[in-house]
């Protein structure tokens, strides 16, 4: 019987040398009582990924190498770090130290992915060939890091000059035989991106000709998310995956998928030859709620605040709300002005009650008649905008009186839909330490909130909120509608742009209305200044606001 | 008499193609009348540096490289371009393409900068060696961009594995006689750093044995701010430099740095061997304007809106915003509450009656009042600081109903070392398009403003502003210092900290009090989340908060 393999998929706090070293000790001991002989962590596990500008100073790096290469493991282990420039060279290394039996560093990523959310090549020197870590535990192991297997299946939008997959392969044909190899991950999340991930596996395991094991993390970091769905792949295609969104172990018996075994929540889904995972409906709403869960735990915030209109949009982010710091830390204020309607009270009311979350009602009518009173030749002579906003950011003025009294955090509801439109105040509904809700597009909203609902049995969105018309009320009958074209449309509009590239005549020439696409296409660009300054949001889609997006500085105009 | 070379030292808005190249043509057709045979611009004077994710579009590279191709230029010109991948590759070019005698792309970057604020190894693929124009108005040319020139003489913080300059100098050996090396520059402003770029092109000339003329763009874009002091130099180590932060055309002549000449605002300097640039004392204060006035004029706003506390930082604001859009475009908003002093209301009146700006005073007490009523339950009971925000968050409404109103933009007022500190209002005195002042430690604002009272010849800043201890009067009687060190201490401590990577040991050593140094990076790491919401700021230290700034997520704690 071959020794097993251990991949650990672990939850670190960026930052937390100490706290990540500590959890993986734990998890390498629970995997050797489990019948493991070697553990294998996920990329950069010490400093957790993304550490970003924590790796330009030498003591973090330094830090986190001491501390891999003294790991009290009661197995060996082959853990992720930052390792110190080679020689001369200023820029340290993406590395694998290994330790418990002997203590050397093992490995250094020689692909550095330098698009969409990476940007390793700010931080790191490429390491000159992939890893290998001799008799250990009684095996000779492939070692290789995240991208470094992702240039072999032509699935990264760039071009490397080498591929570690067929490095290895050559030292095969040299008569080095590997029982293994394996790959320390931090492949970030988006919708589909486990499906690539696993064909990644199965793509390096058929050219190696041995197992391909491949340890993912898994929580959020800021805006980053991590799935974990760690994976094992055999050369004949058949693969073992870890659960998502959960931390655990992967215990891999190099010799019998039906052997491996999963210590955590969940179970592992064994797939045959040429079959695919099955996406599941609720792995969008995990990943919304973990994110918003992780930034909180992870930066010491128990509470969260937010304004609950009676909207879908404010009424989803309180069941994620709920789900991530637990109903009993969340508070949500009804804040009617003249222009809201019954239901919106009602309809707050109902999720709030549904939720067992705090809930008060704060009308803003005396301060609204206070503030327009106050403001009379301003808002009396000018864009009429300015009196729509001054209620959104009453609101927000309120919520942040309860969110900096009682030590909470506000969450900001808005979505990706509006976000890319600017219909949203700034200071007003965009108030909030994070924006669970500011990658979803307007109708993965609605399928996120009955997704929720019955997952929970419960009417959290009731049916009003899903079926009424969206209105922003700030302005007497107004529908969001009456400035936007109906959300399908939007949304296919921005995705096709936004996430595929698109252009007004390509997304035109699909069938959508001329004027229209140029209109929203416009709004999209007008409004870059505001999105400038919206919180943090949890990366779901291909492609986010944020990163290097901007429009072009020409193509700008309102600020607002 | 050799062909004389004139270096376009423009201010491109980026993606702006067609208004980019129209300026260049202009530009060259004033070179020309003044006795150019050739004309150089800046790096991706085309696109407008940086274009960032524009670049992502293939169409835009197009674009850009069709434009830079087409230019209808009455000289032989050589323009900086996004040029398209090379064969399968996907990675466009940063290159630069000859045009108005024959049409040829004549150079691609090689050295691709990834640290600080670059992300060019995100965008580009790098060129294979050095560029060579021949033959071009009479003349042979090495063709050089930005970066290019700086791993000569050490003054990138990353190693290269190649020198395009010794590659010049290896063809030389075998006999390539050049008559220049010129080079397209994108060369960011950071205070100190014309200096240093004096020194590569030193450096560059005495290698290269030849004039070394070094292009650089001007002007602001988003929160980079670039110089201009375009630069000839020669082996013996003469340089012409041409003014800063104004477009025009440095036209050298090759043999004569007595005859060079400079067509713009200002004059040159030529500098003797040995001799450095004589730091101009307003530097600084043309940065910070140029940054606000570029942001408002390439995004279409022409009004500013600030409020006026009677503080240093909001009246320095208002000197820059008057600088930047003309005073009649600034609206100053003194808004005093219960807390407030007379000769707060009194010196925010003075220096908008000195700048001539439209000045109102919108008392909050009666906001105030209303507020505090309303939210009696949420106060009461709650931590202080919820009281204390309510005052800046109504001055930020007011504020933000005057822009929504009259379509201006308001500014943020605060400084990094109140930034730095968490000392400052999410959504309150934080709200602004912009925060000119915002990579401004407290004692350089002091200083800016004696620089503006100094240049205009005013007390736009009068003495009682200049001198009063700092007061946020958001309580009785309160004081910067009652919270934060002297701003001299502070200063120096984040300064230290954030400019030169000291850590708390490092900095005590010193001499500063050990306990106090704590607390400031302490307070420094809290304040991560309130920081991640600031307006831009343009950049003027060598470490601005922003790019990958980021502190652990272990470290942070506060949001409000």
């Amino acid at each position: 019987m071959a020794p097993k393999i251990a991949l650990l998929q672990v939850n670190p706090v960026v930052g937390d040398i100490a706290g990540n070293a500590s959890k993986i000790c734990n998890f390498a001991e629970q995997a050797s009582n489990a019948g493991a002989s070697l553990a294998v962590t996920t990329e950069l596990a010490i400093s957790g990924y993304p550490p970003r500008d924590l790796l330009i100073q030498s003591d973090f790096v330094d830090a986190c190498y001491a501390a891999a290469s003294s790991l009290q493991s009661v197995i060996p282990i082959l853990t992720g770090t930052p390792v110190p420039p080679v020689g001369e060279r200023t820029l340290p290394g993406n590395g694998v130290v290994r330790a418990g039996d002997s203590v050397r560093e093992v490995a250094r990523k020689q692909l550095l992915p330098t698009y969409d959310v990476f940007d390793e090549a700010r931080y790191f020197e490429s390491g000159r060939g992939p890893g290998i870590a001799r008799t250990i535990a009684g095996l000779d192991i492939g070692v290789t890091i995240c991208e470094d297997a992702w240039q072999h299946c032509g699935a990264t939008p760039n071009d490397y000059d080498s591929d570690p997959i067929i490095h290895i392969m050559e030292w095969g044909r040299q008569g080095v035989v590997l029982d293994a190899t394996v790959n320390l991950s931090a492949s970030p999340y988006h919708a589909d991106k486990s499906g690539v991930r696993i064909a990644v596996a199965r793509s390096a395991a058929v050219s190696l000709n041995h197992p391909f094991l491949l340890a993912n993390q898994v929580g959020g970091n800021d805006d980053l998310l991590f799935d974990g769905r760690s994976i094992i792949a055999w050369p004949d295609g058949t693969v073992v995956v870890a659960p998502g969104w959960t931390e655990g172990i992967l215990i891999a018996d190099l010799n019998s998928p039906d052997d491996c075994l999963w210590t955590g929540d969940g179970e592992c889904t064994i797939l045959q030859p040429g079959e695919e995972l099955i996406s599941n409906d609720g792995d969008l709403l995990d990943a919304i709620i973990i994110g918003l869960s992780d930034y909180c735990r992870k930066s010491s915030i128990s509470k969260i605040v937010l304004g609950l209109s009676g909207g879908i949009d404010s009424a989803l982010a309180a069941c994620v709300a709920s789900a991530a710091v637990g109903a009993e830390n969340v508070t949500g204020i009804s804040m009617p002005s003249r222009h809201s309607s019954q239901h919106s009270i009602d309809d707050a009311k109902a999720t709030a009650e549904a939720l067992g979350i705090e809930f008060s009602i704060q009308p803003i009518e005396d301060l609204h008649s206070s503030a327009e009173s106050a403001l009379k030749d301003i808002l009396s002579n000018g864009h009429p905008v300015a009196g729509e906003n001054l209620q959104a950011r009453l609101r927000g003025l309120i919520v942040m009186a309860h969110a900096n009294a009682n030590g909470a955090m506000a969450i900001a509801t808005g979505n990706k839909s509006e976000l890319g439109q600017g219909y949203c105040t700034l200071y007003g509904d965009m108030a909030g330490g994070y924006a669970p809700l500011g990658d979803l597009y307007k109708m993965e909203v609605y399928a996120l909130a009955k997704e929720f609902n019955k997952r929970l049995g419960i009417d959290a969105v009731n049916e009003s909120t899903l079926t009424k018309p969206p209105s922003a009320e700030l302005a007497p009958d107004q529908k969001d509608e009456d400035s936007l074209p109906p959300y399908p449309i939007l949304d296919e509009i921005l995705c096709l742009h936004i996430e595929e590239g698109l252009d007004a005549t390509e997304i035109t020439a699909k069938g959508h209305d001329g004027q229209m696409v140029n209109d929203v296409l416009t709004r999209l660009a007008r409004n870059e200044h505001k999105r400038w300054q919206m919180p943090p949001a949890p990366r779901v889609s291909k492609r986010a606001f944020g990163q290097g997006w901007r429009q072009p500085l020409a193509a700008r105009h309102d600020w607002r």
